[in-house]
């Protein structure tokens, strides 16, 4: 974390030297790769070139943010004195940013708070959305922290084909699947923009912040907007990065500037971020922290991302067992042999397998999965064998988070969605 | 008024034919005009080329709306059984849009609502800024109908090196001098963006219906925005345009959508409301109606608009008497000859003459002004003597306005600016 908080608010509308940092952090625009074999990946975009999907090692260099090390897991662990959740151990929370200076901050018991949101785009989320909220929780039982997670309905209405209304409804279905997966009450605020934004006037104040400071030429580098683009969507980002400054949330930490928030969140958000850490500074906050994850491969394979508009690329959490079950058996992409005999001699292929990546992200066990591995690979369990594993274990976690969903009762997600102090004094 | 209410709320993301449209009535952008004998006129630059100022003929065929006729003076006369007000007689109010289906409406007894606005940027007015308020205190007395006042200090922050704080004080100081025009309480909304658009999220769900519906293109085309500008000024366009939309004031107009608005500004701000007429019918909205108001000139001369940042170019309102007197006979631009005997042989030119100018927008009684103005044109009458008539006449006015100031306590601002409903049931 560098030494802003010094910085005076506001100021000048042209930040000098920002277009040529930013310019080093160009994604591609608009899909259209700046090199051929490049993977794309942009909050809208996400196509790797490999039968394996993304090629992270080179995401990491070309985003300029830092791998997720053995060693930093291991310092985590030692801080919070809690083991440390499989997405982390297996490298699916991958990259980072400031992590380190997080985890100093925590040591020293200083202040700092979780920042994650959600596009809600359908009434259903599926396993994928998942992934960032269950690493979320588990950061929140880690660290003790104050939560953010902001539902963007005003971007999907920007960027689909819905009325406010129809993105408000989403974004209420949605915070009930997220409630389900377990956080806090006490420690977690919920908002949604169409809401929030005409809750607290200060929010909208940090919006214009930082609207004032990003040039179009500099969102159309982060972004690849286009003249065509409308002026909605080029004014998004900045809704986007003012949860990161903490008095957009004077109910939680009045007026204080000095506290800074980790993001977890798939790495496809990261532009938005990229563009935060170089403005808020300037504004006298803190930069963003974040920790990466990779994409949840899609059922047909690791090349894309799970799609919630096609209810075939994923299983939703409001599938049934049933459903579950003929969803993998058909759809999930092998990595095994065409015959049981060449699969016996030849072994099954677990980089590209969809079911045993899948078990990667949600089978607790590391000594089975690891047992699990071997045997596909070596020929000895078989793919309807695998299948049938990873069948159990989403009945199981699906069938968990619909009887939990269940419970939450709109008096409750206008509990989690309530302006309000939390837990902490600030 | 066209007929619009069947149109469909929100939709499509981009216009088809919006940009044909709005391409033949751009106006000139960053101040270079389309042609270099054209006079520049957008909100943020103003530049006659003539020594008597803008050409307003030439501009309302540039723009495209229609001049305010005897005819239409005299049936609005007619329809109110009020006598024109000064500033519409003598073509200061000079140029509308569908004022004439607004006077059809009052006619059948169906319901509109007057939207005007100012940019707070900085604490005192001046008599220039005076003007619309004053005719729209006439207008409201006339029609008897609610009246919208947006202080737009996001504008004027995201324009102007002011931190949030510095633009929200102003708003405040303006609100005062604006209500001690004699605004009535209980017809009149004021509200200032950076609390308005935090207190009421139907406001900031018409921000964003608008800013889907202009692409950036349309923006550049309609204001002349440039690459280099923040995102904030180019979005800023939706949120002039949001009070045009009835269902930004739900505690006024709860959820009614056919209820339109005739807007009484500067030939200025035509721009956000050329643009808003584009795209509210698409929304499902009426299209604003308008009437505009040629410049109050600068003390140095017509060439351009008063500025509240040159203090010697304008009076205002806290201008004391003795400064008043030193101002006008120091800067005032006379139209008189260089000798009292040259003066009585070939008389002045009442056309350029500033203090007459300023008479045409303040003096009340007619018969006197015309008799002033042959004076002054056959020599007879000074330029010291018409300049006396002037202090005389604005020491009268400002210190009227400051009496009644003095009276607008913080208690009467926060009445005027509480969302509520008006006298008017809807």
């Amino acid at each position: 974390m560098t030494n802003t908080e010094t910085a005076q608010n506001g100021g000048a509308t042209a930040l000098p030297g920002m277009e040529d940092q930013l310019e080093n952090m160009r994604v591609s625009g608009d899909g259209a790769p700046s090199e051929e074999d490049e993977d794309i990946v942009n909050p809208w975009t996400v196509c790797g070139k490999a039968d394996t999907g993304i090629d992270y090692d080179k995401l990491i260099k070309r985003f300029g943010c830092e791998k997720i090390t053995p060693e930093l897991v291991e310092r985590l662990e030692k801080i919070t004195g809690i083991p440390a959740h499989p997405l982390l151990k297996r490298g699916i929370f991958f990259s980072h940013r400031d992590l380190k200076a997080i985890l100093d901050r925590k040591e020293a018991g200083k202040p700092f708070y979780l920042y994650t949101g959600r596009g809600p785009s359908s009434h259903a989320m599926h396993l994928g959305h998942l992934v960032p909220f269950m690493f979320t929780k588990w950061l929140q039982e880690a660290f003790d922290v104050p939560l953010v997670i902001q539902l963007t309905d005003d971007e999907k209405f920007l960027w689909k084909n819905l009325t406010v209304e129809e993105a408000q409804k989403c974004a209420v279905e949605n915070a009930k699947d997220i409630i389900a997966c377990g956080f806090d009450k006490e420690k977690t605020f919920i908002f949604a923009d169409f809401s929030y934004i005409g809750q607290c006037p200060q929010f909208y104040q940090n919006i214009a912040l930082i609207s004032r400071s990003i040039t179009f030429n500099q969102a159309k580098g982060c972004f690849g907007f286009g003249d065509s683009d409308c002026i909605g969507k080029i004014h998004f980002p900045s809704i986007e990065a003012a949860p990161c400054l903490a008095t957009s949330f004077p109910h939680i930490f009045k007026k204080r500037k000095d506290i800074p928030c980790l993001i977890p969140c798939a790495i496809d958000q990261d532009p938005y971020f990229r563009m935060t850490r170089d403005v808020s500074p300037k504004l006298g906050f803190h930069k963003p922290a974040l920790m990466h994850s990779s994409f949840f491969p899609a059922l047909q394979g690791a090349k894309t991302k799970m799609s919630a508009s096609d209810e075939n690329s994923a299983i939703f959490l409001t599938d049934t067992a049933n459903q579950i079950k003929k969803k993998i058996n058909k759809y999930a992409f092998s990595g095994g042999q065409t015959t049981v005999e060449e699969h016996r001699a030849l072994g099954g292929n677990c980089d590209v397998d969809i079911s045993y990546q899948y078990l990667r992200f949600f089978y607790e066990d590391d000594e089975k999965l690891a047992q699990i591995k071997e045997d596909y690979t070596s020929g000895k369990l078989l793919t309807g064998e695998l299948k049938a594993i990873l069948i159990a274990e989403l009945q199981k976690l699906v069938a968990e988070i619909q009887k939990r969903r269940a419970t939450v009762t709109d008096k409750v997600v206008e509990e989690f969605m309530t302006p309000r102090p939390l837990k902490y004094n600030f």
